[in-house]
């Protein structure tokens, strides 16, 4: 199997409200909810800068299209990394978050492994991390 | 906010037994366990072919440095989305998920988008969908 991601799903209660907080909120370019052709396919794609796809789906849906009963909704299943040059746009970044509707968990602060960083639920309850590794540099 | 995803960090009960998972069960290339200069630093990386890295660090540890209570697991809360090729290349990697210690969720099948693929929970009960969509070629 191959060392790969293609595309990180992320199970959400609506979509279009989904889709507003990355659109609206973080500034993410997106076609907006496509795959309505299928009566469960309505979908959400984002095209990350390494040729990944971040996706929304329905909670309901992935359950649905996985076989699996839908289960509670869970904080600490993963996180979500997003690396900055600078802790300045650490800062930024979970402001900006906290104003397109996401809960601040952990304010931006220094980080037990040397860098600086904070973590954010966006508005489905999916954690990430806005951190600064002053050990290497993000390429924009 | 760019629209990038560095690190996906997938919360894991054991670390070792989920490292021998990737790393034995499905040929992943990782250092290994680094980090353990930190006390609740342990943590697995694995480079993808992205740029981006998938790390495996414990449920408990997840909790702790978000400050969050650890909650249940949940299956239905994101998927990860593995693209091949061709159907062949879905069966022999579902094949090799379920030997490494994966759990078959639905086998794989035509898919109602046009595509054919399955999925497994990992030993974490984490969710994979292993397809191959016939409206693009991955690189591999």
């Amino acid at each position: 199997m191959k060392q790969r991601i293609n595309i990180l799903t992320l199970g959400v209660n609506d979509l279009e409200k989904s889709l507003e907080f990355f659109q609206a909120g973080l500034g993410w370019q997106t076609q907006g909810i496509i795959g309505t052709e299928f009566e469960r396919g309505a979908i959400v794609v984002f095209e990350l800068n390494s040729g990944m796809m971040l996706s929304l789906y329905e909670r309901k849906n992935l359950a649905w299209d996985s076989g699996l009963d839908q289960q509670p909704a869970s904080a600490t299943e993963f996180s979500i990394g997003h690396l900055v040059n600078t802790d300045k746009e650490v800062n930024i970044l979970m402001e900006q978050a906290e104003k397109a509707g996401a809960k601040i968990i952990k304010p931006a602060q220094k980080t037990f492994w040397g860098g600086y960083g904070g973590y954010f639920k966006d508005i489905d309850g999916h954690l990430w991390e806005i951190a600064h590794n002053p050990a290497f540099t993000i390429e924009e």
